[in-house]
Parts: C-alpha cells; structure tokens; sequence
C-alpha cells in the first residue's frame, strides 16, 4: 500500500462522504416519474448546495425543459492550466418492482460483505456515488497540496434527466457552450472490471432505436372465419425479425457494417487482457444459459466492441387468459441497434426502411417509426496525455502501475458522445462501479471502498492534469 | 312463389317472432362477463317462459357449474318418429367497443334496407334470432298439420355459454345423456352464402390451441451491457414462429397433415358451386388487401376444409411509449389450430411440442402450455334421409328445389363436434345467418327475411322428419 496526503485525507474524512450519500440518497429523485419532478429538484438543490459548502465560488441550477441540471465552476489561479469538466447525474432510475427490494430503496442501509462494506440504495453508484465522490476528492486535492484553488480549472455539468434518455441535454450544452467550454471532459459514470482490476472505460456505444408497426386485415378478423386465407401480421412480423439476423449472428440490414471501424489487434489485446470469467458472468450478472452473438468475436467484443441488434418489445394480438381465436389488425416491434465507430444513428433509420421493405409480404403495409436523435458512439484517445494522467490517477489510487490499468469497452450508451460532439473536447471516463452493483435493478448497491479510492483518485487526477498544457484556445 | 299452410302461419303472426325477439334481445346476457351472470339467467328464465307459452309440455331450465341451459321436450305422439334434438344458445358476445354502435347494442332497432328490414342488436342473429325462429316454427307446424302433438319428438338445449367456450357443456351432455338421446341433431347456430343462396352448412372445424412461453435469461437485461452476446428470447419466438408455415403456407407441425381426409372430387365440386366474389370479400369482411395460404386450395377451401395454424397473439418485453433497453427474460406466443376431419383436438399438443422442440435455439427453454379438451371437427353425412329432409324442408321455404340448396363447410369451430360424439347421434345444420350479420362484431344484425324463412323451414322440417324411420335404438 502506497501512501499518499491525498490518500491520508480521504481516510481521515470517510465519514463526510458517506455522510453526505446518505443524504442525497433519502432523495427519490426519479426523473421517468413526473410524480417524483418535486423530488429531483430537491436533489438538484441538494447537490448545489454540497458543492457550495465544498468551496466551488459558481454554483448555479440550470433549469431545462425537462430536469434541472447543477452546474458548478472553480477557476485554478494557473490561468494556462487545463479546464476539465466532469459530467454525471443526479436523477435515479425507477424502483420497480419494488418488492424484490431487501431494503428500501431510498433507505441506505450498510451492507458487510467479504469484499468490505456496501450500501444498498437506488442510485447507490448509479450516478450519485460517482458524483459525490467528488466532494471529497477535491477537498482532499487541495488539502494535500496546499492550494486555495484546485490546480486545473473544474467544472461540474451534473444533469437530471440521463435515465430518462436526456432528451434535453443536447439544447443545453448548445446553450449553455460558452460556460461549459473545457479541454477535456471527465465521465463519471461508469465503472471498472472488479475491486482488484483498476480499470478505465475508453468507448461506449451509440443507440438508434426503431418502431416497427405491420398492418393486415383492417379489424382484428375471426380466425375460423378468415383463418388460413388472408396474411396474419403476427406471422409476417416473426418472418421479419427471424431475417434481422443471419446465420452468422450478423445484423442483415443493408449497409450496417459498412461504416464499422475494424477492431485493431492493438484493441483486441487490450481487451483480451480484462480477465473475464465467463461461466461466472452467465452464472451472475448475464443470468443466462450460453452465449451467442456474432461468428468472430469473443464475448467481451460483442458486448462492447461490435454493433448489434436486439427486439426490446414485440406485441399484436390477444395477451389475456385463455384463447381469444383472432387475425389481430397489427403487429408491432421496438428494436434498438447498438453503435460503434464509425456508425452514426441518423443512418441508420433509412437501412431500417430499407430492410422491412425488401421483407414484406403482399397485403400487409408498414410503418417504421425513428425517432429523431439517436446516440452517437464515442471513445477516448488511448494515446493522449490527459489519458495518461487519468491512468497514473488510477494507478495511484488502486496501488499498482499506470500500465497495469485495464482498458474496458462499455456496450452502453449514454449522452457523452453529445458531450463530445458539441464541446469538441476529448472524453476520459473516471468511474467506481462494478459489473455486481445492479444499477437499474432492485438492491443496486455500491462497494464503499470503491468510492474510498474513486475520491483518492480525483484528487490525484486534478494534480496530474496540471501538467497537461492544452493545446491554444 | 310457392304457398303453404306453413307460410301462411307463419306470415300471419310475424309480429309475435320479432316482439319475442325484441324481448330478448334487451337482456344482455354476455357470458364472458361475470357482472352480467344475472342477465344470462334472466335470459335463460325468459326462453323457457316462451318454450312453455308455445307448448313445450316439459321445460327445464339446468344449472352447469357455469351458466344455466334450457331444456324443452315435446313427445310425438307418433311412438315411431325420430327424436330430433334442437342445439343453440342464449348467451351473446361482449359489445366492445361500445362507441362504434350505431344503436345501442341492447336496443334492438329496426333498420330499412334495400334487401329487405334489418334488425340490429347484439345477439339478433347469434344465436337469439337462430333460436327463436323455432318458437314460431312449432306453432306454425302445428297449425299447418292440424295436430296436437309435433310429428317428430323435438327437444331443444339452448345452452349459456356458446360465447365463453362451452366450458361445461360436454359434461352436460354426459350427465343427461339419457334426457337428449335422439336421432338427429339440427345445430340452429350458422347461417347461408345469400338471402338468394339457400344452404346448409355440412361441416364445422374444430380447434386446438397452445401457449408457448420461451425463457431466456432469468431477468431482463440492459440491451447495452448484454446486448450481442446472449439469446433473446423474441428473437427464437420469431424463428420459431416464422418456421410454422412452410414456403407453400403449409404447417409444419409433424405429422399435421397425416390424419386430414383428402378433399374428394364430390366435396369440391359441391362447394365450387357457392358463388363467391374474391374481390368483393377482400373489400367487405376480410378487410384485407390480399388472400394468402396453402397452395393448391381456394379461398373457400382454405377457410371452410384445410386445416390452419393461426397465432393470435404474441408478446414480451417493453409495450410502453418510447423505448426500454432490454433483453426481455420471456417471450409468449398464443396459437390456435384449425383442424378438419379426421384430426383430434388431442393429438395436436404433442405436435407442437415436437416442433418447438426442434426449433430452440441453445440457451432458451419452452414451457408449452396446452389446454385440456379443444374441438373436434363434425360434419353431416351428404347423403343421410336427415340431409335429404333439411334440404326439402330448406327449399320449401327458399321456394327452389332440394337440389339446387348449396352446401356450405364453416370453418369456425364450436360445441357441436360434442353433440355428434356424446349423443351419438348425425348433425344437420338449420341457420339463418348470412355472412354480412357482423356477428362478435359492432352493429350485429339479421336480416328479418332470412328469420321469417327459417321459421317456415323448421315447420317444413318437423313434417319432412316424420317420414325417415330412424335404425332401432
């Protein structure tokens, strides 16, 4: 165990960090539910004021047209130090179904485990750890290093509204640019391969979703009377999504692929280096039988380095009990297709047409809905200094070596490609979740120690990246 | 127009069938509903008032462990006539959706046409118009011949829940055996091709059916963590689903097709002869662009003779607005089979478990659900002294000859299979439905003609009946 002043103020002040989680989470701030609006901008509040009481000089809520986001600021007296803007969430997800909860949801309650102490809450690490490990981190930075300002310009943009698809987060960084302009943005919210496996995201994936409707008989028909003699939607619908992969397990729209970066040897040995058991990931976390996927590529990959495409919902017809003898009028299907570079979502609707075109049968017509928008895929420069630092922050703060820090591939996908893309500024992710915390399921959890070092490893990040010189603004 | 003491009757007192029917009509007995249970049982208690002031010396009404049946027996006083057993049913279908009536559904009211006075009301064909049309048959023999008693026995069992399944029904006919033993069965539940087109209906399909849950993982997935790389159970239920017809809209259930009789040349000319306009049926009740199904087969024979697989409903994952990124842990499918001759209900089960058997992909399990019992197919013999005097009686009252009544095959499915296997005993099908009645649908209605027929054919029936000498029982 290395030491450091850093390390030594984080211990010395545990109980401020959990004592502040514990606060924060008693917030069910559950942006999806307008019911619980009141609830995420008390969070919202209660967040501005802990970065106010942890010295930040601007602290400001951003009201949008859905969720207000926090935004804070302190300004490093080193004028030519970089800017880093760390992005998180305050809003939570949903808590259904509830009675699969061991404790309330919005109750912390101190769990001991053989890995050390976790606390059971919704929002636990998901996004409220990541983000309030940050108090203390920047208390301790400027403990250990004697400063009255942190030694790069921090920036906070902590939106409420990542769970419910941050619909509006794109207008505010639009309108918000000039206050949020950094030269590198710092991702807390995300995690690490296990408690002995430091590890950093480097990508997550894009999304683009669809809406399928088929149309048959215009009135759900008697199927003794009409059975076997006009097209059932629901048979045309399960021909179109048996042909959205082939053989291969690759996706068949026309075109998917051809934007797809070759993943390089380079990647494939980094990411053959996360150790990843994987009788232990079915048996756990996957909760499945096998594995499946596309031909090629090992399951790390398909997960987190290679497009896909998965039915989230498909319905039509009689649901209830018993049976109810119809041709039902409409089938319907919701997919969403994962995205990596150099994929973009808004292409991917036309392929979406294009695929149910060439698969419909006769008398049956569709509709295919694509929402605007969509996420973009995005990735951090694995060769860049800010990397670099966040590496050595890491490395500190879990005691080993920079280049013994994983990197990881991250199959979701979240507004940092907006990030990205309007600020025009290069991503790190610094996250302390685990693949065991159960984030948008019941009795997510977070491994304090986790946050113990997350809060080190922020105060090492802010010394590090001082010694970065930005390229000219 | 050909005259008979029969339509003299019944022309002379039109006005007591259609304010019997009003009567009836106004009780919404929907046995599907539990809240309407009291309605079924008015309705009951109502038919046998009305059996009772018609004559029936014995009326009973009997209670099943679901709704009440009615019961009437008027003895020949001929020792050697056959005994004829009236089926039909005094339940009706639900109304939803309510808004899309044009009059209330339990209003009966009447409406002018150019074919003639129409009557709309839910229930004014099927089955209350189908059976009440007897009342006034009765009355009208009776009459015509100058006697006391029927020339035949005729029973009648007009049971309450033709519209839920006849769920108990089959037990009945078992624990009154004794009561219903008979030497015809007339199925008063069907209809004709046209107000122009006399016809009996000679067979009816029977139906089996099956639920069909996949499992995938045990709990629904981010679509982002584990998306690619785990099977998804929508997908196998739409490989599954799309492997059920064949390229030639054959099912291809092993072994589906080895007990179906062969269409013979007879059947097919005889069903040839019905005419009917492909395009006028897509454009009115099919509601449908194309026609689709088993090569080799008409329209007609496809609905009326082939066997069908039909799924009528399907589902699993997120329904909701806007999208939920999972991998749902289940997936459900809901499959009716249409059966002819000389398939059984109970020998489908273990085909489809067969099949899905052979069609899961590693990693996802099958619970196949099938349900006790089903229907068998039923059919009349062409060529019975029974047939001979259904179409005499039946072209009495169309004013054409025996030979120039239609003979029609229904592809729906129903209760009448147990008549034929319980009793022991053939089935004719006297009904005055046409196809455009718009039955389970908004705005059912008959058109009173065919009603006033029908009523003249039963009285034509009960003497043509007479005649044949059943075989010794």
């Amino acid at each position: 165990m290395s030491s450091s002043a850093e390390r030594d103020f984080v211990t010395a002040h545990l109980d401020d960090l959990h004592a502040d989680l514990d606060a924060w989470l008693r917030i069910p701030s559950i942006s999806a539910d307008p019911a619980h609006a009141g609830d995420v901008a008390a969070s919202a509040e209660w967040l501005a004021e802990a970065l106010r009481r942890t010295g930040f000089p601007t602290v400001e809520i951003w009201e949008t047209e859905g969720a207000p986001a926090v935004f804070a600021e302190w300004p490093s007296a080193d004028q030519d130090a970089p800017v880093a803007l760390v992005y998180g969430h305050h809003d939570v997800q949903p808590v259904d179904p509830l009675e699969l909860w061991e404790h309330p949801p919005f109750e912390p309650t101190r769990v001991e485990t053989p890995d050390g102490p976790e606390l059971h809450a919704r929002g636990a690490i998901d996004d409220k750890g990541n983000v309030a490990f940050h108090l203390l981190g920047m208390r301790a930075h400027l403990a250990a290093t004697g400063r009255d300002t942190p030694a790069v310009t921090v920036k906070m943009i902590i939106e409420g509204e990542e769970e419910s698809g941050s619909p509006f987060f794109a207008d505010l960084l639009r309108s918000h640019a000039d206050r949020l302009r950094c030269d590198v943005v710092v991702v807390s919210d995300t995690g690490m391969a296990a408690p002995d496996l430091p590890s950093a995201v480097t990508s997550m994936r894009g999304l683009a979703d669809a809406e399928i409707t088929l149309r048959g008989p215009a009135v759900d028909l008697h199927s003794g009377s009409f059975g076997g003699a006009v097209p059932n939607p629901l048979h045309a619908l399960a021909e179109l999504v048996a042909s959205l992969h082939d053989a291969d397990g690759k996706v068949t729209l026309p075109g998917f692929y051809d934007a797809v970066r070759p993943l390089s040897d380079r990647e494939r040995e980094l990411m053959g280096r996360v150790p990843f058991d994987e009788a232990a990931w079915l048996a756990g976390p996957a909760a499945s039988r096998t594995t499946t996927g596309e031909a090629g590529f090992s399951t790390q990959e398909r997960i987190g380095a290679r497009p896909t495409a998965e039915v989230n919902g498909m319905w039509g017809g009689y649901q209830g009990p018993g049976h109810k003898t119809i041709i039902p009028a409409e089938a319907h299907a919701k997919i969403t297709f994962r995205l990596v570079a150099d994929q973009r979502p808004e292409e991917i609707g036309p392929m979406v047409r294009a695929w149910v075109e060439a698969h419909l049968p006769a008398g049956i017509e569709a509709d295919v809905h694509v929402p605007a928008g969509g996420v973009a895929p995005c990735a951090s420069d694995l060769d860049s200094p800010y990397m670099d630092a966040l590496l050595s922050a890491i490395a500190q703060a879990w005691d080993t070596q920079a280049d013994q820090v994983l990197f990881m591939k991250e199959g979701g996908s979240g507004p940092e490609a907006d990030l990205a893309e309007q600020l025009g500024a290069p991503l790190v992710f610094l996250g302390a979740g685990l693949p065991t915390d159960r984030i948008h399921s019941p009795n997510e959890r977070v491994l304090l120690p986790m946050l113990h070092r997350g809060a080190e490893a922020t105060a090492h990040l802010w010394r590090e990246l001082a010694g970065v010189r930005p390229p000219a603004r």
